[in-house]
């Protein structure tokens, strides 16, 4: 760890047994220090949770490709302040998530870990970007993708992002990438999201599952679209949820 | 329950067992029917997480004044899911969440589980909206901002919001509100976030704490800002989080 070399932090959610994770640390520039904090476990859906009254663990993994390995026992929100709190020995310059073993296009990015880890870092003031691959298998093949990562990833060192923004990256599966596009997230949402059982008992629980509709499919400016058309679909997201130009109306709408 | 009556589900993340969340049955009108599915227990800071590949149940309580009572065994989200999902006998025309023990003002909407019910529900395009007074202990005094809440959900009522926008209430303590005020959710974040222990063998644990940091202290146009001067704060919530301003500047950024 040199003081003058760039320092990259890396999460993820779908914890540090997912290859996807190593990928993203494959994609680095030789230059830069990587630090890897990641869930201990399984974190998929956890959104911008944090761990409230429960203990935090850290515990340190053997180093992979020359980057040092932390564990956090909880979400990866907790992952990045734990890691600000505790693990990083200077500010780092880049907070990367991914790469995920899974879609966070459309309204996912809501409910996504790998994207609360990058909501997180980019609320401490960091450039932070997370990647997501569209093959939820562990055996995922992310080989055509890295060229793509590792030159956003040398673009995002170079040329920090505005205070507020920070990217979801998006990547179809199975081929190789057409090039990227800068969009917005499409509108849509789940259905069918319920499968029902029965217990021994005869009491009835359910386990998630469902599909995403894209309530846009005529519109050619969404994530949805050039995913469909095998191209790398970029994000900007912004971490302050404030529907500004509605803040006029609001008041209208309650006689102020 | 009838079909011409409108319908109100309340969800909230303080669990149950929260008497804000009785509260806020207390300030619906007469004419709707109420239906309260609520965390099981305490799922502060869950943000918009989901129970992915755990079994959920839904277990049904006494009524409270002709509401109809559920649990569920997991998060805000899952809450609103479930309720659509097996719970409610038609579409909702309201989703209230709170009154939360705590604020959600400034950057504290990201981590919101009462926010996260709240954006599920616009999500499902219903609007929605989510009320939290400034106070955190289970004895908080909602008497003097009920007049206030009771006015905002008739509001809702007879005014539908446009889709993809919901409403974050936050409410100053301890005293009666000179009013209400539309605005934005103040920049800032947590700092000192974490205390250190040792455990019997030695081993250091975590737990969450820390004091929020208003970095707009000069700003007049925050929800900080309205609360601190005895305002309710009402922020518009959009459900997409793309910066669409930023989407051409990121285009450039990219070379496209």
């Amino acid at each position: 760890m040199e003081e003058n070399r760039p320092l990259i932090l890396i999460s993820n959610d779908d914890s540090i047994d997912a290859p996807g994770i190593l990928r993203l640390v494959d994609c680095c520039p030789e230059n830069a220090d990587v630090i890897v904090v990641a869930p201990e476990v399984q974190q998929s859906g956890k959104s911008s949770a944090i761990t409230v009254g429960a203990p935090l663990r850290i515990s340190a993994k053997p180093d992979y490709r020359g980057a040092r390995i932390f564990t956090v026992s909880g979400t990866p929100v907790d992952c990045i302040k734990m890691a600000f709190h505790a693990i990083v020995p200077r500010r780092p310059d880049l907070v990367l998530a991914g790469i995920n073993h899974g879609s966070n296009s459309g309204c996912n990015v809501i409910y996504s870990g790998t994207m609360g880890a990058v909501t997180e870092g980019c609320n401490q003031g960091i450039t932070s970007c997370g990647f997501s691959l569209l093959q939820h298998s562990l055996e995922a093949d992310f080989t055509m993708c890295m060229p793509f990562v590792r030159e956003i990833i040398a673009k995002l060192l170079a040329n920090p992002l505005p205070d507020g923004v920070c990217l979801n990256v998006n990547i179809p599966a199975r081929v190789t990438p057409l090039g990227v596009r800068t969009c917005r997230a499409a509108r849509g949402y789940w259905t069918e999201e319920y499968r029902k059982y029965l217990d021994p008992s005869g009491n009835p629980f359910f386990l998630l599952t469902g599909r995403f509709v894209n309530h846009e499919k005529d519109a050619t400016d969404t994530d949805e679209y050039w995913l469909d058309n095998k191209y790398i679909a970029i994000v900007p997201v912004n971490v302050d949820y404030t529907d500004r130009d509605y803040i006029k109306p609001l008041g209208e709408y309650f006689d102020l």
